[in-house]
């Protein structure tokens, strides 16, 4: 009765890697019939009509141990906080509201009541600062710890950007700024090697890399930049948001949008405390920019005639959308080179 | 920055056990404050208004490996298709037709591509048969096969049924047969011992027991039955699914609406398949039915005068809700007992 057992007669997922699977899967749940499912798999959320000209917007995200998280240097009240914050991340992405949120929990038998006292307490900050309701939820036993967050964002149908809106001429921009969360990574590895070498006599000291650590363990979601977006009038015309690495989503919004880009590598918005952890590690920042992951800021695309109605302080204009296909960059040191896509690919 | 491991410090969750955990998260996150939330965390599914009189409903339920299934005698393919089925069971368990679900995946690096293909037929033939939409997902790496499904339902404010509306003089009463799923499990369990046993020249002859081991792997929301009900006009007063027990359910049906029932065990509906297996472990088929659990059947309260309009082979007449407390149940014999609760307890 095994069907899963037969690794010598077929390849494993290994060999197609995490698009491959998304493309897998697209193929053999074929397309939506329903004409209430406006964009199904494939954006950072599913987008459903409920009427009225408004839409739902659906988002899942599993974390699990050991793949997304360490438990011994992730505080359980960070992991709740980070869960809640990537998947209204996604929701923002599509330049809609957080409304609602669903939790699955795998909890491993000995999991402490106030370990998960603390969870609970990290999804109740997120919650509250992104004005996201826990509706509901699912909790049992596992021997991994194991998180699947479902959030439910509402808006107009019209208010929804895609990733596949770029227009050639448009200025392609980041929020924020990028790497961080790679390079309080670095450093949290780092930590945890030492701590494990030297014993519990070794005394991590966090205050120095604070700001790149709790940019790794509890990002926050950009959900005030879509507030002010719409609060001046500007809709992108393209928006994900960076989980995978800015270089892959860039690389995405142009595939999808049938252009490509001019990135100009000097712009990258990266902060100091970030680059003096590239130094430390002899790392080049740009790697930590363009592939690190995890930043949770948000790559738009805008028509340069909004570009003036946008607060200056919360964007940087990374380059611009082309007409021809392919990402290049401008290096610092003025040379054209391609853009590689990178980014975190699972199961390879 | 451990706060997890302080297991000699603070007692683990298996003290408090599942229900325990529930109340303490509704406890931490407190009331939702939106008035857009018609039902949070307590019910089969939460209720959320999106205008015009209608309502999302909302579940989530995670599978996990070693906890749900076992992947040796769980074919992929029954897997996606039990995931879906145990999720659509909460929708219909409010009265609310399936729409719309986003599938979160972890799965192991050598998987192969063939058990992954055979996973999303499961989600596919589930989801054609109950009419679902996949919208989305997240697939990633993990150690162990997780899966957590979430679906939203859709159906008018006034349509929904909550667990805490029986009336005392309510007829009780459950769809199908009961006890199925346990007799089911049974012997897939003694067929992998023996199987283990005796190694691979032992042949598990499935033939005899298909019955009852369909409704373990491949048990059926009973979404035909409630649009029965809504084509005869009938809304029951009160509705649960059959996850963790029938027993376990008709004290949570009675709890809610502050009650208490009369059961005649006598009028249990076993199938003769499940009454056979009961008999080969000697076993009582009462116990299976009473306490299995995962049958996915439907327990509901309904007014006397409405029991007419009902289709008489889809449901049986278990008993009467009353105004006093407690459970009772008549034994074959003829003897008043209380109905113990039983049930899964995840962490016991």
């Amino acid at each position: 009765m095994d069907t899963t057992d037969k690794s010598a007669a077929s390849p494993s997922i290994a060999s197609v890697g995490e698009f491959g699977l998304i493309d897998r899967m697209k193929r053999l749940l074929g397309t939506p019939e329903t004409p209430d499912v406006v964009r199904g798999v494939g954006d950072d959320a599913a987008v459903v009509r409920i009427g009225g000209g408004r839409v739902h917007v659906v988002t899942t995200d599993g974390m699990i141990e050991d793949e997304h998280f360490d438990r011994a240097f992730m505080p359980m009240e960070y992991l709740g906080f980070k869960a809640m914050s990537v998947n209204v991340s996604d929701i923002v992405a599509m330049n809609a509201c957080p409304r609602f949120a669903v939790i699955a929990l795998g909890l491993p038998a000995n999991t402490t009541i106030e370990a998960v006292d603390a969870l609970y307490r990290g999804f109740r900050n997120a919650a509250d600062a992104y004005g996201v309701t826990v509706v509901g939820g699912d909790t049992t036993k596992s021997r991994l710890l194991t998180l699947a967050l479902t959030i439910i964002g509402e808006a107009t149908e019209d208010e929804i950007v895609y990733r596949d809106g770029a227009r050639p001429g448009d200025a392609l921009c980041v929020t924020g700024n990028v790497g961080a969360s790679k390079a309080g990574l670095r450093v949290l590895l780092r930590e945890r090697d030492r701590l494990h070498a030297e014993g519990n006599s070794y005394h991590v000291d966090l205050d120095s890399i604070q700001y790149v650590v709790q940019r790794h363990l509890t990002p926050v979601a950009r959900l005030q930049v879509i507030r002010d977006w719409k609060a001046c009038g500007v809709r992108p015309s393209a928006l994900v948001d960076i989980s995978d690495g800015l270089a892959s989503e860039i690389h995405h919004v142009c595939r999808s949008s049938g252009c490509g880009a001019v990135i100009h590598a000097a712009s990258l918005p990266i902060a100091r405390e970030t680059r003096r952890v590239a130094d430390q590690f002899s790392d080049d920042p740009h790697d930590y920019a363009f592939f690190g992951g995890e930043d949770y800021e948000l790559v738009f695309t805008v028509a340069r005639d909004d570009l003036d109605k946008l607060d200056p302080v919360s964007f940087t204009v990374l380059g611009e959308v082309t007409a021809g296909a392919g990402v290049v960059q401008v290096t610092p040191s003025g040379s054209l080179e391609p853009l590689d896509a990178g980014g975190w690919q699972h199961f390879a």
